[in-house]
């Protein structure tokens, strides 16, 4: 995104609007505070915002919002800053929105199964007030112990479980938003159905674009009496992809089912020592759950499963202790990633999981045309790739030709009949993606709701969807290979 | 809904722009073709269109609705015509679009568990012809024999399994529609999740007003290999409406948790001699299904639940011809209720569940105030009750009687933290609960909504969402007992 110099004296109306909200609000004004906020992480964009703000209450967001609106100052909305899309990276002419301070549980309601909470709130807490009453709040993001549930709903987030439990949106009841006036608008219902346009899915994902989350309440589900883990390695990617649809294919829906490749393997092994089989060229690692007998069940068929497509070597959690080991290595995954070079770029596409050994192939193809080394983890079970694209920032042009590849990569998962994003959303990383995604009738349709909702265009301006001029600027996306769909053809 | 009258002449424009549609399309345009088009399932409106098609592709769709675009004419769309809040009630000045003859399932893919579908496709169609692959589509309305997927998608249709398996809006992966400019625009995907705003959501339930449905990917489960139902005897409401919470309240989740009072179980027993319980004042029906264990576990675990809760006598079906034999009270509760009185209108109205005991105690009080029988057949499990009004509209005043009480028991559920419907959409019949669920910046945020839609107003006018106007108009219904929450202050 470009830097863009507010109007003069801009800074100075905001902040006197701003420092006349009643009950006094945080304000960040100085180049000092304003370091922390300058990205999030989607770290290789950086932008000061003009000022922060760090409001306690929804008055206090209503009072900043109705104040830039009055003023044409855009509004960017933060969470807990770890959004990998950069939909939350502030503007030098806009104020920064940061939601941290309102982080209070509101109520949690056992029989209902429900938790009302301020948008501050971490992902984890909620699963924490609720584990006494034997509940949990299933969607999970590998950043759950930090990220926050307002982020959460902006991004429509997932995590290693959302196979089984769904993505962010299939796990609220209700949501509040601040609109582009102030004013308080609430979506969903307590009750099984609302009635009108489903106003909350539509604010859901919506990555700060149509509102300011101030309260949510989500669904709570029951914890599972009983867990079983399996790790199996394969001898080549596309066994372990193609177990991965027979599994599917039998009818078991288990709560996890990820996978990674020998560079990912090899990295974890390196950086953890976890004893991974020696010599493997994939390994699936998958969750099961429900009840004693289910998972149990559901545990011998995944097994026989795995033992008939090719897997060299199967072994199964004892215990809690060792079911942690094995997730070990998923949830440390990146982090060990950074031990292979300097820097990596995670993509993140999905397709429909009957092409997952199609578009591993097509990845590898990728990578070796480009001369990059590309890793894979991700969430096999839901066909949501997450290739690792490896590159030295140091070397003039490798930044460049990660993000060539990463770009291809996604334009592969659209002509699969994938997306550009399973539960990262685009930000300011995937404006040009959208183009191959969608035709002009669907993003035309995403300009109007836009304007429906905040015809000032204030809110979180240059995220999430391009404009039509832009994606025409940026045409040329859509030959490479004289494989895309002719955008006038529907594809389904 | 008042008739409208159409400019002269536009009848006579509209037909010539319709003959000239090619491939030709179906036209209806006699008095006595017209005449089973007058109403849908909410019978107590009529209206003749001004003309009816019958569209057999996407392409004559887009042509209509560009046609009545260019000559302002409204387009009202009906699937099978079973909904029963009169979405479909066409317009005297309009073309009603039936979409019966776009009935082909284009796939069925066992692997991704989708079929893609056009919408006058039935609902019972698609679990029919996923069954030889073990699959089912889960959304099984009460009408699913007849009723078709497009419909389905209008109203976000539920059905008595919809408390395990959700709304038709949780079982579906990608929607395509044509626009108001006769564009199409499809939403949601084959995979995962899809970027932008999540448009299939806000076209879910959307009752016509943003676009009409020609072609549907719904997701199917695995058939569960073993499935559970239990009817149990209660000798109050309360103990009853009490054993719903304490069995979700236990973590279990049913696949079905059905209720019926008194008047019920009498019409039922009349007319079909199940031999239920005698002096029952209220039955419990629940299911359980899963792998053999799971619901062999469920099973003792909800007999336990409904044993300690006081039922005074369980039956569990020992087999597929008992459990059709549970099922039937249920299923013809509706016909058989026809025996109490001549005429009778069913409610639709969700609460959260932990106040079902409650609301029915205050809609047997509301029917005493009124002098009206009421009956309740309903879905217990997911807080969303069906009262039944009887009346004779031979009698002067009863229906009008019926439908004020009606009108009150909705505005109850909302007090009770509910919503005016739970799955039957809100149509012509529920426009001025409308106004009592929401407050002006929803309803400015429906209308925003339905203006970047449909700039015109063709599509489905005067439905589902009314005018900020006519609610102030309708302003008294605020106010009965002073107990209505002020509309300046959010609900959750």
């Amino acid at each position: 995104m470009d830097a863009v110099a507010a109007a003069p004296g801009t800074r100075e109306r905001t902040l006197d609007a701003l420092r006349a909200v009643r009950p006094a609000l945080a304000i960040v004004a100085d180049d000092e505070g304003l370091k922390p906020f300058e990205t999030d992480a989607f770290i290789a964009h950086r932008e000061t915002p003009m000022l922060a703000v760090m409001p306690e209450s929804e008055e206090q967001v209503r009072a900043v919002v109705r104040a830039c609106r009055r003023l044409g100052v855009p509004v960017v909305t933060r969470g807990a800053g770890t959004g990998i899309s950069g939909g939350a990276i502030p503007r030098s002419d806009g104020v920064l929105l940061v939601m941290t301070r309102m982080r209070a549980i509101v109520s949690l309601d056992p029989v209902a199964r429900t938790a009302t909470v301020e948008p501050g709130v971490r992902n984890l807490a909620v699963s924490e007030a609720a584990a006494p009453a034997g509940l949990f709040y299933a969607p999970d993001p590998s950043s759950q112990s930090i990220c926050s549930i307002g982020g959460n709903v902006a991004e429509n987030s997932g995590g290693v479980h959302c196979l089984k439990y769904g993505l962010t949106t299939h796990n609220l009841l209700a949501v509040r938003t601040v609109d582009a006036d102030g004013d308080v608008v609430e979506t969903g219902s307590l009750a099984l159905d609302a009635p009108g346009y489903d106003l909350m899915a539509l604010v859901t994902g919506s990555e700060g674009n149509l509102g300011v989350v101030t309260r949510v309440c989500v669904r709570l589900l029951p914890l599972p009496e009983r867990t079983e883990t399996l790790l199996a390695a394969f001898a080549s990617v596309r066994q372990a992809a193609e177990a991965v649809g027979e599994i599917i294919g039998a009818g078991i829906v288990p709560a996890a089912l990820e996978m990674m490749d020998r560079i990912v393997i090899e990295a974890c092994e390196r950086s953890m020592a976890l004893g991974f089989p020696r010599g493997a060229e994939a390994l699936l690692l998958a969750e099961v759950d429900g009840g004693e007998e289910e998972a149990r069940e559901a545990l011998a068929a995944v097994r026989a499963i795995l033992e008939r497509c090719g897997a060299t070597e199967v072994r199964v959690a004892a215990d809690a202790v060792e079911r942690e080991r094995l997730w070990k290595s998923r949830k440390g995954a990146f982090t060990a990633l950074a031990t292979i070079l300097p820097d990596f770029y995670t993509i993140d596409g999905t397709i429909p999981r009957r092409r997952l050994p199609d578009i591993l192939e097509r990845v590898y193809a990728l990578a070796a045309e480009y001369g990059l080394v590309v890793g894979n983890v991700f969430h096999a079970g839901d066909g949501n790739i997450h290739p690792c694209i490896f590159y030295d920032a140091n070397q003039p042009g490798e930044l460049e030709r990660g993000e060539e590849l990463g770009g291809r990569i996604l334009e592969a998962c659209v002509e699969a009949g994938g997306t550009i994003t399973g539960e990262h959303g685009v930000g300011i990383e995937k404006l040009r993606q959208m183009c191959v995604q969608f035709r002009a009738p669907e993003l035309a349709a995403f300009h109007d709701v836009k304007g429906a909702f905040d015809p000032g265009g204030i809110l979180n301006p240059g995220k999430a969807v391009p404009t039509l001029k832009r994606c025409a600027e940026w045409g040329g996306m859509h030959v490479h290979g004289g494989q895309m769909p002719r955008p006038d053809i529907p594809r389904f």
